[in-house]
């Protein structure tokens, strides 16, 4: 399936393929991960979003080719998403490369979001070459209530990063809109368009919305004790940025070591390691992770009630294992 | 029909108003003008591009409330990227207020106009309250279309203004989409919603490019020699910022003092007084001011030919009228 998302993802992207424009679309082909330094060997991400879209598709019992440009739609969305929030984070690098921005200057990196997200829009839409118009307005309705969540994360995060805390409950608000959000409206969308029924289109979003939820606290792990050489990022990275991740907000709650030291925004940098060990008295490591493993535990609970079948369904489950052991 | 169009404006921006991101909803209302400094009587813009949609709802023969949808969703698409532009161009202020950006700062601003650009996707999915589904799907294509020309256009001004210099067949490609796609994108959607013929609706999108074409080169105009007063900027801002603006195009061409003194992009600032004299000695005013009224002309004489019905005809009319004479 994958080679297949890639195909439509460029056919998307290509709309923006014209002569006066040819440096914009080289934009988003860097960023996508298709052209640049290392070329077509750079990582372009995991493609989880339109992957789990296509698999719940197919499980239901549906043609999943179809499901195409939906699953192209979610994956733009989440890199519309990315290039803004390199930005907006001060993010020197994505998949190991120079962010976008560090590569095409503030602006026109803005504006290359933008046209991600437009592209999204547009490939949502083509969904009428195979389905009902009132299926396409449905699927369009999903997604972009998945982006108004998305927006409402990036808001909450960035507003509390100003303030330097956050309690466990607006984490979990945070990493709804964040995250949640597109894995859940991905599984939601596949399932509308496998033909589900409206209650089994609704399970099969709580099961997006877990698996979101547990993929983001794996990903607040993975960026504290994560090896660079994996995640393509350093992983000082987060600690220094003063990301509130949940071992961060966990340890802030404690009121100990941890939360003194952190503090100090222009000394996290620095002291990075020192916060990575002051988590770690805090049992911070094990809090996370005993988080990623029950919220991963009902994602698997979830989906073995819904019974995917066949080929795609076994592949959820696969899907939902190696999220948690991931090292990247 | 302003009093409805900003209802659904509010109505349609109120789905962020939620305790948690009450801050996020205030940063939308402070930029559409309805709180902030001066409050209510912010001044919100000029709202043409809903109006442009309603008026031509209505002179087709219909019911013009139904198309309030995609009208909000127009003019949040305009103030989306208004948002975003001011960002790009390092503009502090916007309709005689702080910027959005000056005020939230730039990692927030970005977020609300990514929030403002998803608005105006839930908005025209709104249509399915009055139309069917097949409608509200050409509809959002038309208005996806427009928003890619958007960042095309964007692209062209970013591009090229770090380069310096524009052709005027670049410049014609730029607020092609730039500023003519959206204002075409309203008169076609209005004549959509309206239940006119295909041809009409693509004569009415004609109509909408040319008057866009028109409205820019104005805009141009008054960006270098309006009054500050009326217009809420500075018209040194225009030179300064090194706007490839119409008359700055043409005097480029002309390759004389102008030009000259135009390429130390560093000291355009301090000499905008002097380029925009020189300006004048190339003619460059009376050059703009004469496409401006052929354009609308033009404009003019293609509405003639729909012959636009009721006082909603009427009304397009006197709009074409008074874009051209406008000085603010």
């Amino acid at each position: 399936m994958l080679p297949a998302i890639e195909g439509e993802l460029r056919r998307q992207v290509r709309r923006l393929d014209s002569a006066s424009t040819r440096p914009f679309h080289e934009m988003l082909t860097y960023h996508m991960g298709w052209t640049g330094a290392r070329g077509a060997r750079a990582p372009g991400g995991k493609r989880i979003r339109p992957l789990l879209c296509v698999l719940v598709s197919a499980s239901v019992g549906a043609e999943w080719r179809k499901a195409l440009p939906a699953a192209a739609a979610l994956e733009l969305i989440h890199n519309f998403s990315l290039v803004h929030d390199d930005i907006q984070d001060n993010s020197p690098t994505r998949r190991g490369r120079p962010a976008l921005w560090k590569k095409a200057g503030m602006p026109l990196a803005i504006n290359a979001g933008d046209a991600l997200f437009v592209l999204a829009n547009q490939s949502v839409l083509d969904l009428a070459r195979y389905f009902d118009a009132n299926v396409v307005v449905t699927a369009a309705a999903i997604l972009e209530q998945a982006c108004l969540d998305l927006t409402r994360g990036q808001f909450l995060d960035l507003h509390h990063q100003q303030a330097g805390r956050l309690t466990l409950k607006q984490y979990w608000e945070m990493i709804d809109g964040k995250t949640a959000a597109l894995l859940a409206a991905a599984t939601q969308i596949g399932a509308l368009l496998g033909g589900a029924t409206a209650t089994r289109c609704y399970e099969y979003r709580k099961f997006g919305q877990l698996l979101g939820r547990a993929f983001q606290v794996q990903d607040d792990i993975l960026g504290i004790w994560g090896e660079e050489r994996r995640t393509g990022k350093s992983t000082a990275t987060d600690l220094a940025e003063g990301k509130l991740s949940l071992p961060v907000v966990y340890g802030l709650a404690k009121k100990g070591a941890f939360a003194r030291l952190w503090r100090d925004a222009s000394k996290r940098a620095r002291n990075a390691g020192r916060l990575r060990r002051l988590l770690e008295e805090d049992e911070a490591h094990e809090f996370a992770t005993r988080h990623a493993k029950r919220l991963t535990r009902d994602a698997v609970a979830r989906l073995k009630r819904l019974r995917p079948r066949g080929e795609a369904g076994a592949a959820l489950h696969e899907l939902c294992g190696e999220l948690l052991r991931r090292s990247s």
